[in-house]
């Protein structure tokens, strides 16, 4: 079993002891996922480029649990969905790979309507 | 190589072919981050119920390009970081469990904090 | 002076006196008054429709102290560009109109570039 | 009649010709509030500090479209709920005072649980 389904198992074996599908409906596992990565952005809220560095390493833990909280959630709406997030990461760098051609996007973090 | 260090690897290769590395310090891959998740969740604004189900089959390819691009930021920071996102999560599994015992939060979607 | 203006010259009042002035820059400015909107959301998280009502009503204290976390750095925000949010409203308010005639929009919640 | 309510009115009139109330219940109004600021935040996506400046000056208008947006869905979160939003925000100053002493805040920006 791929690495990402045998961890959306643990995820959804974990809701699922807990009968928490009934709350998880499409509209609220995405609001979710941007509460927890507000709570990640946190971390870095007034802090300068030096600062952000220094937090990164003192604090890798706490933000390592951020990060998982984001995955929580990102693998189950996926699943929820019946989405391949594998599949859908490659084809998306794909996408993108069109939009941001390398000759015009290198060097430069212009957005691909205004490149 | 596990697949979650096989897709980061190719997003770095992507990155790197752009000379985006100057770009993505800790604050704004977060905020990245935020913002795709704000994506992601602008396609359910507005909708009841049952037109957060349709909407999700009928536009199912383009929410998997903004999970796409979640799960993108996410590898990503996670690699920057050098967090093992995949212990991570399993860790955070473990941390939720003791959260949120079974006999006190089965079929309730109350706050750890507030059990 | 007006009520936004003199709102304004308090909260200003406040962080010059703590010297905040160096760390608010746009950006930081930005991110926070996103945290602190994603504070407010955090209310309704999981919430049915009944539960959204009842909570709003048992937490309106809590639910001021977050709207009013919105209101300080909004309000900042377009002091510090030089932004007369009133007038900014009054204006956004006729492009609205334009973007969502009343016969085409009347009860829907369709976004403009669908309409 | 104070500045704000006139605004406020002016905003409830709007949705009320277009019938919107039906749609502007607390979880979505708070969920749009969250995707507006995220709209303005994406103005600063990767910008340097000099960038982010330039920007500001170069694209006022864009942004104060932003604010006023975010400023719409507050007055009107503010208003559904009864909250005097004018009353709230010198509420809250004066608890920030209390939670951030000037002796001991002043030039830093650590947050009042670490203070």
């Amino acid at each position: 079993m791929s690495e990402i389904k045998e961890l959306t198992n643990k995820i959804k074996k974990f809701q699922d002891e807990r009968d928490w599908r009934q709350f998880h409906n499409h509209k609220d596992v995405a609001l979710s996922l941007v509460l927890e990565a507000a709570e990640l952005l946190e971390h870095f809220q007034w802090k300068s480029p030096q600062e952000v560095d220094q937090h990164a390493k003192e604090c890798k833990d706490e933000i390592a649990d951020e990060l998982a909280d984001v995955a929580i959630y990102l693998f189950e709406f996926a699943d929820n969905l019946g989405i391949d997030l594998s599949s859908a990461i490659e084809q998306k760098i794909v996408k993108n790979g069109i939009e941001y051609p390398i000759e015009k996007s290198k060097g430069r973090h212009t957005k691909h309507n205004k490149l």
